[in-house]
């Protein structure tokens, strides 16, 4: 992969995980009590420590981090816009489904670019700890009220309804990481699309996990 | 000092931290760009690592951290409740002025603690490399708009009301924190006003330095 191919990608996963920072933040205060408050300022903290891997990376290539970002900015603060959640629960799931897709994304495309920034993105991925908390608190909620299920059932299809729209635009926008994506130089849209599918069986297995129908 | 005493301390550095993050984590959304948004995300992240410090120390000392952070978080949620900035300029300025006093807040108490804890306590302090950013931003701002420095210095005197009322309170409430910090066992009323003549002493220069009177 070209160096800048790598810099798309690390500039792509830089935003992503700030934009998962500040969502983080903001879901903590949320919490109904301070033992989870504590549990999701974590999580933000780990999403910075991610930002600053992405962002040494991008500096170490020569790139400009905040130059890297801003194409991206839109499509992410969009998405964080058009699913606020409402509740600590739709928080929770959002931040699971949310992170989730975000990180196949970013093994797809991570899977064709050079040795270090291959490990590096992998290193941020595999740094998942989290989920099991987020699993566990959903989980225990539905079993506690039933009724839930069926609202966040339908918060999850319009979670990953945006984020998938959003994917799309900048795909569109930006071929050099939809070739990055597909392998080809222009990336067809053909194989964006098998992309997708993969995205969405992944998606439809975690909300499964919930107990929740995707 | 025993270790209660300590735990008392770590408490209030604990959850003064924990609502630092916060409040920074707020702020960065005010900022005029993508790399002053970068700057401050990094401030709430060195709160996070200055929490995290604080907490494990509580739990090697055998406490329970979220127990011993609660009889603390009225005091600095309201603190923060009622300086809630309503400009980018506010709150740097209230980052600066609020972190400040903490810190001076914790040294005056962890001079009497032991060394371990002291060490902790100091190696948090030190981290106050964003300082400068803060100074510069300020000083910036009120070069290019004179008329900014009246309402900033106005913010800042009710910045330091609220915490020093705020911290009063605590003292009141917290008579093993109180003699921490006074030396005696039950910290008199004399010598606590003696520390608070400091710590206003120091605020002062601190404004100062920003070309604010206090």
């Amino acid at each position: 992969m070209a160096p800048d191919g790598a810099l798309e990608l690390l500039g792509v996963v830089a935003y992503g995980e700030l934009a998962a920072f500040d969502r983080l933040a903001e879901d903590a205060r949320m919490a109904p009590d301070l033992a989870d408050r504590v549990a999701v300022t974590a999580m933000a903290a780990i999403q910075y420590g991610h930002f600053r891997s992405a962002a040494d990376r991008i500096s170490e290539l020569g790139g400009d981090v905040v130059a890297m970002m801003e194409p991206y900015r839109r499509a992410f603060d969009e998405f964080h816009a058009l699913t606020r959640p409402k509740s600590w629960y739709e928080g929770l799931l959002g931040v699971y489904i949310g992170d989730s897709l975000a990180s196949d994304v970013y093994r797809e495309v991570s899977d064709r670019s050079d040795d270090r920034t291959r490990e590096l993105v992998h290193s941020v991925l595999d740094d998942e700890a989290y989920d099991a908390f987020v699993v566990d608190r959903v989980r225990a909620a539905i079993e506690a009220d039933p009724e839930i299920s069926g609202r966040l059932a339908l918060w999850g299809r319009r979670m990953v309804g945006e984020a998938l729209s959003q994917a799309q635009r900048v795909l569109a926008e930006r071929p050099a990481l939809a070739g990055l994506l597909t392998g080809a130089s222009d990336g067809s849209l053909a194989e964006i699309n098998r992309i997708m599918s993969r995205l969405i069986e992944n998606h439809s297995a975690r909300m499964a996990r919930l107990g929740l129908s995707a």
